[in-house]
């Protein structure tokens, strides 16, 4: 499809991802954020002081209503669907207390055969309906506005069914992957499973595109990441139709702290990457070759003034370069973020102009 | 100097610590690691039982005794002088509070031009004395262990005089740089200066090598690394006499999660490298060339059954080669540390023996 891009006819959000997607040319790249619809918004604060997280979660109806929010404050070209990375313990069986005023609680902890054993191997579109409906509801209500899907990926579940609850240096999953590596690897490729259906679901349900969420990947030893974590992605994306199938869709691979593992990315199947915000951009595209990337501002850069923000956006969108880049943030946005930060990155992505390429 | 190594005559402790600095062959790699005299040691924790954290630090007699703890119990070949990163703020002025329960409050914070102007540039001979006594204690009580100091890095200091506390996130100085990108600067060359005539006068006590600790570096990204961070570390290393100089002695840089900014760690204008555990060891020995290298086993790989142990070490020396490489972990040993743990890791590196090279 040939668009004078020069003439500065705006494409439409979804034309304007699917180039992004597809490294062709684009007026300015696509926009949006991990975290959009959270608790750096008034309007997700007012709805969270009426329910529970656990209720949003489990509501199609609200969690529709906080996935639109932040596409009606700040014109964003993508909605990622509202949800939690740990809906799939919760379908596997375990028991997840989200609002503890600590971090989330998961029970029964997963460690031993027996452990294993009891896990569920859910039918997710019954066990994971919630999302795939708020993906229908969201498309009723908007659409022209492309949205994301997610889950987590097999090693950041893992951590959390292992630890019970949230860590920092993860050692009991790092325990367990040492002691019984067998048995480690079977959990974690039954949660691959999970993922990988839980993202197919989504995008039969409408979603554009997915994105795994590797979190804590970043903890392991780049050995250990390629024995146990890298494996167990592989085998999710197995389960995903990605971007060249028929009733597929791109497969987003985000890890936290990628710069050590970024030249084995391309190993995990994926068909794009989310980079955090250590990332050095140029970098990272010349490592990863043709591979479309996302990314990545740093979330604390949004209390910077004004400025620096705009500085910060233009560096980043110059080092990706034109073609196969999509705007974000290289990790979720904070709470206490200024709404004005927010509004100048996007403003600033959108004042974009590649020339005609 | 020619020494056979096939025939296993073993190198003292300094000169295998001399020729790896110096990237020559050795029998094994030297061994010791970060905080190796700390709380995973019941004989430190008998003295801190006796004495706080503050009243340890300023005492070189209880310095000298917990330093030379680890090396009682372990065939280590270096010891590090017990100190922490801490008392060049409180040389510069500001006062710390270590044993607060939970991690260290400096007072008052540091962000207004008042705040920099207050600031003492310290006669470090004198403000920072326990250290240089501990050196020298530690020297007649150990002559023929290498013993190597250390200081925190400029941007890692200006964390915590920034914030006034341990954190994570480390929102304020971030802001700080954004903000007052100047001021910052400042603030940063302040800190340097002090750092490098602090890590001089350890040189001169008799120190072998010194560390500069950049714990918080990889919270930046790496623009903002290279333009804040990167030149404070530069003025630090251009106050201390390195490797080739005379009356000096090999400067090392820390940093953690450092592999997004390997590529340009040489432009700190260190001696030697010592590398985070999410470092692929090969990929950082090419992209750091001939740099002497450090690291870099997980230090909750501790915790793995034995075999687990000898078997990550010798994958890390394996990867590391033969020349130029120090064996440590890629981070501080942590308190809940099994002592059979650091017995296997220092046994397994003194077990290696290379091939007369």
């Amino acid at each position: 499809m040939d668009v004078d891009l020069t003439a500065r006819t705006p494409l439409t959000s979804r034309e304007r991802v699917r180039r992004a997607f597809a490294s062709e040319p684009v007026d300015h790249p696509p926009v949006w954020f991990m975290r959009q619809a959270g608790r750096y918004l008034p309007e997700y604060r007012a709805v969270r002081a009426r329910v529970s997280f656990e209720e949003l979660c489990r509501n199609p109806e609200l969690s529709c209503e906080v996935t639109l929010q932040p596409l009606d404050r700040f014109p964003l070209d993508v909605a990622i669907v509202f949800s939690d990375i740990l809906t799939v313990p919760e379908a596997m069986g375990l028991t997840v207390v989200f609002d503890t005023g600590h971090g989330p609680e998961l029970s029964p902890v997963v460690r031993t055969p027996e452990d294993i054993r009891r896990l569920i191997h859910p039918d997710v579109a019954d066990a994971l309906r919630v999302v795939p409906e708020t993906l229908r509801l969201f498309k009723a209500a908007r659409p022209k506005t492309p949205i994301f899907g997610f889950a987590g990926a097999p090693w950041t579940l893992f951590c959390y069914m292992v630890e019970g609850r949230g860590g920092k240096d993860w050692l009991n999953a790092k325990r367990l992957l040492w002691t019984e590596p067998v048995l480690a690897s079977e959990l974690l490729g039954r949660i691959a499973d999970t993922v990988g259906d839980y993202l197919q679901l989504q995008i039969d349900a409408g979603a554009e595109a997915v994105q795994m969420f590797d979190t804590w990947a970043g903890v392991l030893s780049s050995e250990d990441y390629r024995r146990f974590a890298l494996p167990a992605v592989q085998r999710a994306w197995s389960r995903v139709k990605g971007a060249t199938s028929p009733g597929g869709a791109p497969r987003m691979y985000f890890m936290r702290d990628s710069s050590a593992t970024l030249p084995v990315l391309h190993e995990t199947g994926a068909d794009a990457f989310a980079l955090d915000w250590a990332v050095d951009m140029a970098r990272a595209r010349v490592t990863l070759g043709s591979f479309p990337v996302q990314g990545n501002l740093d979330p604390l850069a949004l209390f910077a003034p004004e400025a620096v923000i705009r500085e910060k956006v233009r560096a980043i969108i110059a080092a990706a370069g034109p073609r196969g880049h999509i705007f974000n943030l290289g990790h979720g946005v904070v709470p206490e973020t200024p709404i004005s930060g927010v509004a100048a990155m996007v403003d600033e992505v959108r004042r974009t102009r590649f020339q005609g390429a």
